[in-house]
């Protein structure tokens, strides 16, 4: 039996899987009338959102569709015309795999809220659900895309336009999101909690419905297309790498491994999925949890069977083991570093007794520290994988570590919909016992998205390692014969390429702080001009106008949202013409390495704030309203734009730059 | 004539001149009882800090000395026993300046506050002086204890044992130094300013002494430290390469360049000295400013005339010559990022109406944004010496940038002079003039500090970037013939070796601003103890301890300094022999790039968070005790251990582990 029927076949399951989960969230009761209205104005503001965003992602296509299509003609390019249908294909996946979390995960928050007053359990089970459908949906539609074009064209150098596509949605998503989900939080708190003093997600305040809408944004269609990129970008590195370097018993079983591997991965995650989705275990936490190990487990062992059956070696099998383990290790530590139980977040939270500054000092020394095992993690699965399967093994280890996508992405996604859930409980005045509730469930949603984010760091810096070995031999392969691409450290233009690259990081998270306050700022602005024209505080009868802020975060996000992606996609190509092939592999090792590091930094940095500042929240050393909480609010303000702006901005970073470069090299090294 | 003969008399002359202007500082008045006894006890203190600072520093240099002993007669290794010679030279001469810079600074301090009452010019006049005696020390000694070295040896990597010994002091030096200096002036400012009330450099604050000690500690032992081990690593790197490399009409002429240049550097630096010494100007900006650029000036044409006359060739003249100017332009950019004229800090203070946590995303993305010139001068730097001079040019140029180091660094060390003068003034109760007079001579010093910090972090990384290439020159040369070290991308090892690079820093800052703070706190306790106990604010006949705080600062600093100065040593060796050359090499790569980007970001946000304050104190915005200038306070206390601590010692941290690399390489080498 062809084992690559599997494929397909998998791909299909998880579309199934997405359609009746689907079904079963859409069957529940979405509440009363309020929370029906609510959760309407917020789905509202999510769709016109994409739609915005739509506008210019096609312009963007389009542009990029006819520059592809154009380099396949210049003489010498060896660019194929094909590049440019795989990436529509990229670009057109991702984004409907964002529209289709971002309509489930609107549609099921207040299910979620009305099906908590019922049962706890099921609350979760119809969050989680919800999660799933952009879980088994990116998978889904990942593996199926590359399965199709690999047929078709049966070329791996083409699948790199999938991967550019994908890194493409993924970019506006991450940027665009991470500054209107950001400068809404920030717009709503600073006038609503701060100025007027009513507490949080209170329907008087104009910008409450842009700051739910901004989770979904943020959290759901962000982050899913970061993770569909990094999916998609370490098969198909994969793939290319066993085309490339070749050396295998059968070339062709090499390059379909990590797809079987992928598509077991699937059913694993399907039955991992239904753990959580038909479970009624009273531990909320330990539910998700297990589900993400029983998946784990569950594709070890099928990883093993299959390349043994395979391959005839179980070698590749080590690196995915590597890749499955680092990626847990690396979730587990951000969970350590950023919960309010442990002890960074606590020291965090002490250090407010002498004020602001400590606090923030105290931040900044955790998510420094925090960088030690997540990197000697990667390094650790890079040499591992190295050992075992050369750079074939590293970039199968991404696929392994990402080969439970579909439901650690379920439980990233189950946050954003608890979250909501709380809000709509809060705003629709549903009552004190299922506010609790849904705060319970929200806190869950709190610690899987910090393990969610360390591992979609972690699954970022990998992908871009092995996107940057492919980057290597495929200049080989397209250097006429004789020559290499020899990236050695002693080429000044290799160091200038790593200075360079390791600076756009630094300048990239200036760019995106500066968008979250200039996005922030113009929500203050309208926010205190409706409180005091609309005089919402003092006449109940007054509505607020959502739909006015929710336009300004759409619009302000994507106008900020140029600058940065402009410099993500061109910096490459024009380092890779002005200092040659080497430079652009310089930059690329350069800019890997210290956006992987900065994005551990300010991700654990901005999670540690948070907690810091929950942990006293919940009683500890004064409470709300103590000085020290005064302080640990600060540190939070601060730690916002940077855990979900900036920081997972810079996944995206570090793999476009490195799409953009394999898929440009052709040229670049015609015009060189 | 042997132009060489000018290397020994130019370092002679430099010590000359060191003498001559310590006892024209040392005639002048040191004005009344009580401005010579707080003096003293500024002196005393600073020379109890070198006295328990040499006992650990003995330590470690015969252990040191004994281990590169040892290792010369490990079978293989090719280390010389020499280079443990060499060794305890480079850190006797480093001690050495360290001494005389420190008494003499600790002397001029109540000179130049009595001299202001006279006139200003007066004043700056002494402050420059003492500081050029530390300047002459470090570059006579440095040149002449590379010249004695190399006429004994005649073997260029003997000479990194000078270096190595070099960099171990500044290491302690300013690791011990900047956190010395940070606990000190957080300890007085928190519980005299913030708890008690009472202005800056009151003398019923016990911290008063060793705020006033750690500002020489820091910024005179240091700052020179730091920099002599720039000059000398410049210099040694230049004549290793020459040696190895080849390729010279005459091998020997090249070796002895950098030497030379050095030396007319020398004159120039004396040249531009004495415009200020003598100089009667009224603006003491531009009076420090014209000394540099005079110099600057006068070392390019010296270095043009003697490149062609020495070496036939004006190539290495464009390499020196694209040092020079890359080290003013990274000067001038950090002047502009941070100082108060200038539109980066007015923002940071704008942002301050809307609290201490946009100026704290404010500031951080001010550090973040100005990495780009400093980044971008280097690099081109580098590209541009390399063409013209291959890596001997690329050396030379660091050599080229530090050339000026005689008057650059007066201009530094007058800061902190400067600085203790306004505070004797004030604690003496001199009256509002003088007061009036010391603080600007202070406000300029702050601007040249900026300009200071700026060139020591690019002269750090242009050095540690010629370090690196001689690292690879010297593996070449000492690996068996047909081997070459290739620090190839395409290498694991090499990548590995990147990623934990790029993760040292990062660390090496998370323990560097951890030990001001907990130093910082030893310090407060004791200041509220001493209030309480000597009831020191309601009855003014009890004297507060100064001694005590003193010895706190000083212990506290030393004991927190162990840790990461191990860290920056032993990292590397380790690395080398797990990783082998390879790994280490790619170690290095990654340590040097993102360090130096960090090394820019912290003192650029920290001098520009500064310089908000002063903004708003010098009455915009509210000015002092606004909500807005509150908020500013908050940013500057984050800043001061990023700009005085963690970010010089990054510069530290990259040259160390570089030298490291370069004495210890024969040695792995023959483990591997």
């Amino acid at each position: 039996m062809d084992i690559t029927i599997f494929i397909p076949i998998s791909g299909f399951l998880a579309l199934l899987s997405a359609i009746i989960l689907f079904y079963l969230v859409k069957k529940e009761d979405a509440g009363n009338q309020k929370m029906k209205e609510l959760s309407d104005s917020i789905r509202k503001g999510a769709m016109a959102f994409l739609k915005s965003e739509y506008k210019i992602l096609i312009m963007f296509v389009v542009i990029v569709t006819l520059l592809l299509f154009a380099a396949s003609f210049i003489e010498g390019s060896q660019m194929e015309w094909g590049l440019s249908v795989s990436f529509i294909f990229g670009a057109l996946f991702s984004a409907i795999t964002g529209n289709i979390g971002m309509r489930t995960a609107t549609m099921a928050n207040s299910r979620t809220a009305e099906a908590t007053k019922k049962h706890l359990s099921k609350g979760l089970s119809i969050a989680f659900s919800s999660g799933a459908v952009m879980g088994m949906s990116v998978v889904g539609l990942g593996v199926l895309g590359i399965y199709v074009l690999y047929f078709i064209f049966n070329n791996t150098s083409i699948l790199f336009g999938f991967g550019f596509g994908a890194s493409s949605i993924a970019l506006f998503a991450r940027v665009g999101g991470g500054i209107y989900t950001k400068s809404a939080d920030v717009g709503a708190d600073l006038v609503g909690k701060v100025e007027a003093g009513i507490p949080e997600d209170d329907p008087r305040n104009p910008a409450v419905i842009a700051d739910q809408v901004g989770d979904n944004v943020g959290d759901v269609a962000g982050m899913g297309a970061d993770l569909f990129e990094s999916y998609v970008d370490s098969i198909i590195a994969t793939m290319a790498l066993a085309a490339i370097a070749g050396g295998f018993a059968s070339l062709e079983n090499a390059v379909m491994l990590p797809l079987v591997v992928a598509g077991f991965g699937i059913i694993s995650s399907i039955i991992g999925t239904l753990l959580v989705v038909f479970g009624k275990g009273k531990n909320l936490y330990s539910a998700l949890r297990n589900s993400l190990f029983l998946a784990t487990f569950l594709t070890a062992v099928f990883a093993g069977i299959i390349t043994w059956y395979f391959i005839g070696s179980l070698n590749p099998f080590y690196a995915i083991l590597a890749g499955l383990i680092a990626g847990i290790i690396i979730g587990l530590s951000t969970e350590y570093f950023t919960s309010e139980k442990n002890k960074p977040s606590q020291e965090i939270a002490k250090s407010a007794k002498t004020g602001p500054a400590t606090v923030i000092i105290q931040g900044m020394m955790t998510g420094m520290i925090s960088t030690i095992i997540p990197v000697i993690s990667v390094v650790a699965a890079m040499l591992i994988a190295y050992y075992y399967a050369d750079f074939y093994g590293v970039a199968i280890s991404a696929v392994g570590m990402l080969s439970i996508l579909g439901v650690s992405l379920a439980t990233d996604c189950y946050g954003p919909v608890a979250d909501n859930a709380q809000g709509i409980s809060e705003m629709a005045g549903m009552g004190k016992e299922v506010r609790e509730r849904t705060e319970k469930l929200d806190a869950v949603g709190n610690t899987t998205a910090a393990m969610g984010k360390g591992f979609a760091i972690g699954s970022a810096a990998i992908t871009s390692l092995a996107l940057i070995f492919t980057y290597i031999a495929s200049a080989n392969s397209l250097l006429p014969v004789g020559e290499t691409l020899n990236l050695s450290l002693g080429d000044p233009y290799v160091v200038a390429g790593v200075f360079i690259g390791a600076m756009l990081p630094f300048v990239f998270t200036a760019f995106t702080l500066g968008a979250v306050g200039k996005a922030a700022y113009c929500m203050v602005e309208e926010v205190r001009r409706q409180f005091k024209d609309l005089n919402l505080l003092k006449n109940d009868k007054n509505k607020p106008d959502y739909e006015q802020c929710v336009k300004i975060s759409t619009n302000r996000a994507l106008k900020e949202m140029i600058l940065p992606s402009l410099m993500a996609v061109v910096s490459p190509i024009i380092v890779g013409i002005v200092l040659k092939p080497e430079g652009l592999g310089g930059l690329l090792i350069g800019s890997i390495s210290t956006g992987f590091l900065l994005a551990v930094f300010l991700a654990n940095a901005g999670g540690a704030w948070d907690n810091a500042k929950k942990f006293i929240e919940s009683g500890n050393l004064g409470g709300k309203g103590s000085e020290a909480h005064k302080a640990t609010v600060i540190g939070d303000t601060v730690g916002d734009p940077c855990k979900d702006t900036s920081g997972p901005a810079l996944n995206i970073l570090i793999k476009l730059m490195s799409i953009v470069s394999l898929v440009f090299l052709p040229l670049i090294i015609a015009l060189n």
